[in-house]
């Protein structure tokens, strides 16, 4: 409809706050990013936020909502963010609310990885679909899912982490204890500390800075058979939380984001042999797996999306 | 309510046929069962079946629905069975329409692991709950998953198979080419195996059949040290795939039924230890690991309840 209104997204990330105005998953103006280490208290950040949001106001009236995508746990129901790492100050905050009070619109606060998975889903490449996984592959492995046409946000709203799963019970110890998890094995770094080890191993050394994932896919695009052999590993190590999300939810689609996933066909073509070689054919006839529509605005997209959903607005159209 | 009306539940094993009359939960009659060997084609047993449904309701003449848990893929909405590979002539076998056209009531078909979830969550351990994932453990490990008061099935009706799910991405085949799948660790009889080579290796050896779970339990029980070590690395295995569904869609609650799981405390006590170890405050405070209530009447008792709720009446009195 024409006259969907306007929504401020806003993605808070550990280093720098991005807030910009979309309409229907465009995003049409965005604000100058907010430096997140120049606050040592969440009070004076949200302040500088809002008048980012008052700013975008003046040039934009339509706006109707405002979405924040938070890089941690975030109570939804009363947008309260649990703790941020990289952030100081940040231990219960009432975001949704403080935000509220300030601007006068309906705000909605929600984890970042479910943010670009809302992205995907309603704007993006899951588009019409009633169940779907979404992974983003950077620094860390987050993720958000997709079940009977509802966002799966759990007893206590912290649903979706598929960078914590484990693909070892035997592995080592994860940021919660938790043995063998995702992110650990393909978080950027990891992939850099894979290639390095393997161009060492195989006699051929390269500096670290030359194993990282862009480096590496130019290699493996030129023919370099170690890099070629850690994409492989990739994919197969990401194909066992795939595989698991696919015999417990049985998914439409796997939507895959973040950088890592820029690799391309070098990580999602042995990604799909490895997945669907795991795989029953129930499970993996209609099975789908789609590269993000969505780059680095996916958490503004879906927190804007979002916000708008949560205020009442119907952003299926 | 006094008036909710009475179902068949009836449990379609590999070797036999369990058939029963239930009340809110309760089974108030079983006939005699069936055997699933002496039939080479789906047909003679479907009349079978509804002999012995006929006959229960001569004596029950409240009987409203027909519920069905088979141990194969189901299509739920049609009620068509893909496939069972220990009954014979049973290939796309459109069970719901075939025994609704005899019987002339409403027949539900679900998957037998759902059953059993769908029984401990309205009549069972997880009464009330709205986000569950039931396990159970025996010769294989089936599950089933609620979240946000609805049973998950996926897009082709084949969600909740916690069985297949890897806990190694290096570990061997399993049934589907799946690496590492729980089922090949934690079955009973990959117990009896574990039990068997620890044994032998402590140089105390014992024949296969003093290594069996429910003997393995009464070892353990009398202090044997060998016996409480494979129950706790059964525990450990079995944490992984658990902690995987706690990060995913963090359940309110995990309910362990079937063979295995009689093992009781011996098991239970390990698995919070591996549980909880691996989980973050969000996912953990509120997390209950349960027993199942019902055993070798989950079948019947969910199937029964299901039948019902797809009838219209409201099971959750």
């Amino acid at each position: 409809m024409s006259d969907l209104p306007l929504a401020i997204g806003i993605d808070f990330g550990g280093t720098s706050v991005k807030t910009g105005v979309l309409y229907r998953g465009n995003l049409i103006e965005e604000a100058p990013r907010i430096d997140t280490q120049e606050f040592q208290e969440a009070r004076p950040l949200i302040e500088r936020i809002h008048r980012t949001v008052e700013e975008l106001r003046s040039k934009h009236p339509r706006i109707e909502a405002i979405g924040v995508g938070m890089p941690g746990f975030v109570d939804f129901p009363t947008g309260m963010v649990h703790n941020l790492t990289n952030v100081k100050g940040w231990q219960k905050i009432y975001l949704k609310r403080e935000l509220n009070e300030l601007a006068n619109l309906p705000v909605t606060v929600e984890n970042d990885a479910n943010c670009m998975a809302y992205a995907e889903w309603k704007r993006g490449a899951g588009r019409g679909m009633r169940h779907l996984v979404a992974i983003t592959l950077g620094t860390g492995v987050g993720g958000g899912i997709v079940i009977d046409n509802h966002m799966v946000r759990g007893a206590n709203f912290v649903a979706g982490e598929l960078g914590q799963t484990s693909i070892d019970y035997q592995g080592p110890d994860g940021a919660y204890g938790n043995r063998g998890s995702l992110e650990d094995y393909v978080g950027n770094q990891q992939i850099t500390d894979l290639a390095y080890a393997a161009y060492s191993a195989a006699g051929t050394p390269k500096e670290k800075s030359e194993c990282e994932p862009a480096r590496l896919s130019n290699l493996a695009r030129h023919g370099d058979t170690i890099a070629l052999g850690i994409w492989d590993s990739v994919a197969k190590m990401l194909s066992t939380s795939l595989m698991n999300c696919c015999w417990l939810l049985n998914p439409e689609a796997i939507i895959i984001g973040g950088g890592v996933a820029k690799a391309g066909p070098l990580l999602f073509d042995p990604l799909e042999k490895h997945l669907r070689a795991q795989l029953s054919p129930a499970f993996k006839e209609n099975l789908r797996i789609l590269p993000a529509r969505f780059g680095n605005e996916a958490g503004m997209v879906g927190a804007a999306a979002l916000a708008l959903e949560e205020a009442g607005f119907n952003v299926d159209d």
